[in-house]
């Protein structure tokens, strides 16, 4: 059985795609408060990219606004996704080892991801339940790409900030091969701080598009020694006029610049 | 519209209880991977313990294991709990500010409970969304039970722990008299220094029980200067044989022991 890092590696180098699209299904955005139309726009997107991502990357938080009926509909979208893409689950979890237990078996066995974002707040007890089967990964948030990020993450002790010692537990944590790490194209120096001291290890990276991220230098900083994912959420699942042809454009477009970076 | 701390001092103060019943309903526990086994166990246990309890804390995890279907069992057991209890969304969420929003709109308005833990690591815009509606409340990680709590919690920058920041960050954000803290019962060291720093301000103890944090020192800390909430969840939900009878007992005998601590 191959590691989940190296499970990825080889589907980029493959694909020669660093696309994850992101799944925020935001009504707002939408237009639509119809689980319905929802649904149908989900699905529209996934045919609409799937030439051009490499991962996809539901967001727990959409599909929970709507309960059970959310979660259904999230099991109709992994199924939908298939096992062409790595399917990511952007669910940021972090509870005591026998929660935690119970949250891998919720995402790896009955939604059938194949890996998992994780919040490192509670410290390793809480993230090894995830690391278990070497085929099946995860990425510890290190630095996220929100205004408030740095309160906590860049407190420092004896020169080392906290996104660093999260970068060195996954780095103490990976003996698996199957740890990577979150890092938001808002936080350029961070990227290439936790890049420089994570060789190998991959990086997803949020925070293009919307939230202001800069493309270039997240594919040059992520890519320079390890896999760098690009997120890309709202500027591709509500492109244009939100038509197939105006997604496919916008995933192709990033695609392209993706490569132009680092070529 | 009175704010959720108020509402939460009233209650407490009205049924004399401190009890919060966490409903971790491990099918590993019951013996069984029935989930109508575990939806009746649940039913049990909530009607075993109403007369005891304060509050209501169901623990996502065990519920999301079981996907859409253990969301559907979820909506019914926060309706089964019913309006005579503080219902606690144990979730520990914590994501950007539009994703803060679906999981509000998911905890508040969907599933309809009236407070919910959150992970502070991504800082105070990850937080504002769930403080909107001061009926609504909040509580903050700050100390967890768990051994590997102290990694990030214990960091220390110019004197003042994570675990210190995340208490004045709760302070800070407290201008609708909405927010609480997280504190174990394992660390009755940090609880000390949290409830010196946020008098009046609510604070939920899980950690006593199943994972040895002890329920006296708990009880005459945390109430000091404000409502300390003791969490139990594997000691009564699996108390004996698991009757209703046992259940009860357990349930009894720990509110018991918490006036004893406090008078």
């Amino acid at each position: 059985m191959k590691s989940f890092n190296s499970i990825l590696k080889s589907l980029v180098y493959d694909r020669q795609s660093w696309l994850c699209v992101g799944l925020d299904m935001s009504p707002e955005s939408l237009g639509s408060d119809s689980l319905v139309d929802l649904k149908e726009h989900t699905f529209k997107v996934i045919d609409s990219t799937k030439e051009y991502a490499v991962a996809y990357k539901p967001n727990f938080a959409f599909f929970e606004r709507w309960g059970s009926e959310g979660f259904s509909w999230l099991e109709e979208t992994v199924d939908y996704i298939g096992d062409n893409h790595i399917k990511i689950a952007d669910a940021k979890r972090g509870d005591i080892g026998n929660t935690a237990s119970q949250y891998a078996h919720s995402i790896f066995n009955h939604f059938g991801f194949d890996c998992v974002t994780i919040n490192p707040f509670m410290g390793s007890d809480s993230i090894n339940p995830f690391l278990e089967k070497k085929e099946k990964g995860v990425f510890l948030l290190a630095k996220t790409s929100n205004p408030s990020a740095g309160a906590l993450q860049n407190v420092k002790e004896d020169g080392i900030t906290i996104f660093e010692r999260v970068a060195q537990m996954a780095n103490n944590l990976n003996y698996n091969d199957n740890i990577g790490l979150v890092v938001g194209a808002t936080a350029p120096k961070e990227l290439q701080i936790i890049r420089d001291s994570s060789p190998g290890m991959p990086i997803l990276i949020p925070g293009v598009g919307a939230q202001g991220g800069d493309l270039i230098t997240s594919m040059k900083i992520g890519n320079q020694n390890g896999i760098g994912l690009i997120n890309i959420s709202r500027s591709i699942s509500f492109a244009g006029n939100m038509s197939s042809e105006s997604i496919r454009d916008a995933a192709s477009n990033y695609l392209l610049q993706m490569s132009k970076a680092i070529t």
